[in-house]
């Protein structure tokens, strides 16, 4: 475990870390997701969870998805909606978003300047499910979730 | 755990958060400490770290201690100056600081405006010890150390 020790100290330049890689959001080529970015700031072997930015553009927006682990969000930048189960939220610098087991969850840029989010997630966890087509069509019942899914504040 | 469950969305206000209590720094008597206070941001209890939000006023500073957990800390607000083992660097808004196990530490806000800092820690994790006489003498052996504990940036 000794060699993943993190350095000590890490300067910050405009959302962006020494020794830190940008790297695409996900690998998985299902899912729907536009203009995001990730950064790994602690994948400490001594701790339980993870820590990582992501960064979207604006109108881009993460994976409409779910799974058993939590995210525990703290917006680092700008100004965005988010949905979590069936509730759109307004979000803004430095708020806090909670997303339960299960329970479905997307972030939108839908400021004028790039949404940043530092993402706290345990580090052992299940994978993210997608949306069937007829889980989307429930989501359409909802005007105010279908505005939402098509970038309309 | 159902009970434990934290909001989904709690909005910001200048590094104070609904729903969250600004509490005393830590209750241990022996520690010396100054002008700093606590706000626990994530304990969720399906995760193995917490996620804390430290403010130390100017001229303030955290305990110097150490312990076998580690700290992974981001910098929200501000500039100051830490000391991870024996080194004493410079921070600033956004960087990152990883404390190793049983490494003596140290934060001080040396700006002239509060300097504030996410942590991460484990949710089980041992107490903090304090540095004996002889410890402190031996810091006391590097003037760049015997400056920063008397708080000379």
């Amino acid at each position: 475990m000794a060699s993943a020790e993190p350095p000590v100290h890490r300067k910050a330049r405009h959302y962006r870390w020494d020794g830190v890689a940008v790297v695409p959001y996900k690998e998985d080529a299902q899912a729907l997701f536009k203009s995001i970015t990730r950064q790994v700031l602690f994948a400490d072997p001594h701790q339980g969870s993870e820590l990582r930015y992501f960064e979207v553009a604006p109108g881009g927006f993460s994976s409409l998805e779910r799974h058993e682990h939590t995210h525990n969000v703290l917006i680092l930048r700008g100004f965005g909606h988010c949905l979590v189960g069936r509730e759109v939220r307004e979000v803004a610098t430095h708020d806090l978003i909670a997303v339960p087991p299960m329970t479905w969850h997307q972030f939108r840029a839908t400021g004028e300047e790039p949404l940043g989010f530092l993402c706290m997630v345990n580090a052992a966890r299940d994978k993210p499910q997608l949306p069937t087509l007829e889980e989307l069509a429930e989501f359409e019942q909802s005007p105010r979730i279908t505005d939402f899914l098509k970038g309309v504040r």
